[in-house]
């Protein structure tokens, strides 16, 4: 199943940049991973914002979540998941 | 995989009261077809509208979508469909 | 009665994890105990978010109210409650 | 239990005056049996729309929906439900 | 005049606690002062929520907001006013 | 008292040019009674639409519908009342 | 350039039978021209609507424009164009 | 003074097509005559929709409403108007 | 030409409170030179609410926020302008 | 391609003066430049508000991003981007 994933990312203000350096190294690689496993497709910026958008692909709404929530960055992270069915003319 | 679909249904208001009686009882015989099929699981009235939320399950959001638009009243209906993931509570 | 209740959980930034960490267990139980007194009747994740929604069975919104209060992490919960009536196809 | 009850009531600009009228009048009749169930409690106009707030009483939700839906201009009416709880100062 | 007054208050998080045990009780003591002026007729929670509802009366818009801004924990507090008329079928 | 009050008309696509006609005529001549009365202000246009926002004045919220209503295009009026409190420095 | 659109139809209702299933099939065979064109990448349906989620190509939003309006249906399309910035992980 | 004034226009399903071709060749007709005047600057169109958006000039918001306000189509048309003021960096 | 300007103020929680009272007062002060100068013409309060709504004269766009911007404690209000043209009526 | 920009600035509250003056100069020389690149075409302040609506240039989406991104306070810069299409009468 294919879901399209919208997040922002806010973290703390006070933050230190080095947890901020090492959270974002963690966090590339976290996704390249997501990228091997089959479950992160395509990742878009939005033009202007701190924000992205994702073409994701998941057995079910459980694994997409568990995907997301396995990113470092998930705690700062504002998410909006819509799942899309497949269009006939796809077929 | 769990859904919460909530719909209203608006029929066009010159529409002949037969043709309105004929597509009622198509839709409760679709609805119970659903339930007996395993896909409609519970649902409940929006107090004081013509609305209905349901918890749906469907192996995929696309098979979420035939389901619903095989409901005779489809063309008439504005759905929103929300996907649910499993809470470990659940578990 | 029953009730679709969402809420999403902030706790304050600068709280010390061990604090945190009481509160989420003290959570689990009093969840667990609510699920004995037959008022949390099922839990989903919202895809993506640290958000949920819960089916909730009361014999008013008083005793909801009351309910959802009693969860420790209540002081920093943004909670919405929709009231659901029932659907003569449940009869 | 106590609910704020908001409608608009929007009727199809064709239907003839005639008709308009009687829904007018059984709609005060049935308004007034309400009361006298004690269902309707307090009814306000929101100034300058054809819309009303109301307090309404009932045991369930499912009880208040099928007190508004008894109202003759049910099918032309878009109807929000707030449901309230108990605050301790009114003990 | 009758007004829907809505209120959340969300209290600085770094308050002393001994301050806002301090503020509730003022805040309770000032609510009892307005229901015997009158002012504040009925109140509701919001279930839920840390947040009010409640039936106000006024001669005007300028003594009702003098009366809310009279509450403690006004600065703190989120307010919505909704102005009622009175409905024909009331007198 | 004082309201800020908002309205866009809609008349009905279908009504003939002559009703439309009469119906302006009669609402310029409503508005200039309501002036003499001293409930209607000030009006402005909202630049680029077929809406006003108007400072209307009137002893209770009760009476500034009566007003409202009593506008011949009434029936096809899209309205808001914000109601307004005295400032201090207007003293 | 990379965009999501999306779309939802709304025929006119009295539109007749005939000429609703002229335009669907003109529509099938202008979506695959702009498949062979490179124009429309993916097309996903919304579950439980009659609206798409399209991944689309175009040298610019004039070009991408003019490729919508050339779609049969598009005097009853309610479109919303959202632009697309390339992610670094994607080179 | 300039301003950022969006508009959508949805002529009636039913109007004769002889009439929409004369409606949109006058507009055209308006739409130079008013850049002539100054008034209207630039032109662009909302990618996939039938609305634009554009930087018009007026003297005061009046003037900019009876500019618009002379479109032929206007009676149609969804506007909004946006007031922009001069960024010191244009200086 | 006339504005309708709505703002509401929130001073950062930790401000010191002598800081609090000097922005006061020059507030007012700055309020009533606004007021000599024509620019600010009537002042409300919004009901139960720490913002105002206010109407205001100025030559342009450009000067109007110029006169808002003049003010102490422009840094921490939230301020939305709307522009008003002028309704035949008031001719 | 042309696209409207808006964006608004919130520095830290607690960020130190010297630091808000440094980011504020640089974020003119950059946008200097961004005009200079023929990026940034013209730039207007919304009146009463810190933020600014500009007409910016830019061969693709991902081009824009990055002369966006590339202004000192772009970490604390709400934005939105708008695409623009040409309209045939600007051709």
């Amino acid at each position: 199943m294919e879901f399209l994933v919208r997040f922002e990312t806010t973290l703390p203000p006070g933050m230190d940049s080095e947890e901020v350096g090492r959270l974002k190294t963690n966090e590339r690689k976290r996704a390249t991973e997501l990228r091997q496993e089959g479950k992160l497709v395509r990742l878009w910026r939005v033009p202007g914002r701190r924000a992205v958008v994702g073409l994701w692909k998941a057995a079910s709404t459980t694994e997409l979540h568990e995907a997301i929530a396995s990113l470092p960055q998930f705690p700062w992270m504002d998410v909006t998941v819509e799942p899309l069915a497949l269009h006939p003319q796809e077929l």
